[in-house]
């Protein structure tokens, strides 16, 4: 009875069930380890099937990749909510974004760490979407201070910089939550508003943090002493 | 005449040079377009003597990844300086951090893209450095929250978390640095603790930002509003 229920299985079935066993198991033990026998396995099918759905190791890495990446992505964007004020939605999408990496920890670690540790196909596969949640990052950064300002005091530059900041302090920090036990999404995401917003929130009011003078090596171009002070551009 | 002063170079200058001349071919085409005919060139030595000292392409790799790794390492450590204020320590850690990745490029790119990318080795030899800052940044937090609050107010775990996500933004940020044409090491050091230290020094002072109760799916543990407030732990 289960092999006929078995046959009938549409094919995007079968191939999510592929998708899931993969994930897990590329999560698990690395792609290097991972062997298409265990996989074929784990989804209860016959390595020439998965061979005959997505033909090689490296396609079905990819498929895993892009799967993954899709999933994150769509997550953080249901997370942010545009009418909520700067500081609800920073925290409402780092939540989803913690939410959904604790609860795929073998997707975080096939995006994270395996697909960049295993050729630079893979890589710019990653990259692809990173460079798209930074850049829904930096939007949503521009949009804050366009309302806390009216004309926008941060020069897109450095909003560039502070949203490639944030997303490198999110990634670090799934990782460090996912290895580490007990650690909530919801603390993941108060640890970084703790970390992130005040300072972030300091910025929207136009207060930045002022180099000293006497120390870095670039020449300087503020004058202030250290530490918070209104307007400087 | 220069053969014979070739010739007498000692054997740690010679190596010292092959391993310029391979930081910079595998930061620039990546390790594994580069050609150890490209770095023998570049160094100004036959091919033999390369794999003669360096043994393998895979060893000098491991070689160039340690070289950078400690000359990073060493970098920060210079640069954080315990005498000064907790916001000081952090500017002056972060300007060294971002100075040494804006002065060798292909050095930060052999260990943050290249060495990640080529597998599970290289990739340990870069974890061995990177624990190595997370632990040194987390002793830095414990002691600036010491000397802010008697009893340290900051559970050891949060700190963990705070130290990871300061490493993983100024990653990020030292990527996108070396990417964008004109910005410098003190701009960057200085978008970081825009983002970053109000942030950490209204923690240090013992204001958080309190999650609000009504979003988030694990259950919620504090109830306060939105904001940050006083003392909570």
């Amino acid at each position: 009875m289960g092999a006929v229920k078995t046959k009938r299985m549409p094919r995007a079935v079968r191939e999510q069930q592929m998708l899931d066993a993969a994930v897990r198991t590329f999560g698990q033990r690395g792609y290097t380890a991972a062997s298409m026998d265990e996989i074929a396995e784990l989804a209860g099918v016959s390595k020439p099937l998965v061979y005959l759905y997505l033909n090689s190791k490296e396609d079905l890495f990819t498929a895993c990749i892009r799967r993954e990446a899709t999933a994150l992505t769509e997550a953080v964007r249901a997370g942010a909510r545009p009418g909520l004020p700067a500081d609800r939605q920073l925290w409402s999408g780092l939540t989803a974004f913690f939410t959904h990496t604790a609860r795929h920890p073998d997707g975080w670690a096939v995006l994270h760490l395996q697909a960049r540790t295993h050729g630079e196909v893979f890589a710019a596969e990653v990259a692809v979407m990173r460079a798209e949640i930074v850049a829904f990052v930096t939007q949503l950064i521009l949009a804050a201070a366009r309302d806390a300002h009216r004309d926008p005091d941060l020069p897109e530059r450095e909003v560039s910089g502070l949203a490639e900041a944030l997303v490198g302090a999110a990634e670090s920090l799934a990782d460090w939550a996912n290895a580490t036990p007990g650690v909530t999404a919801r603390q993941s995401a108060a640890t970084l508003m703790n970390f992130a917003w005040a300072g972030l929130g300091d910025l929207m009011a136009g207060r930045r943090w002022i180099p000293p003078d006497d120390s870095g090596p670039d020449t300087g171009a503020t004058g202030a002493q250290t530490g918070r002070t209104s307007p400087v551009t």
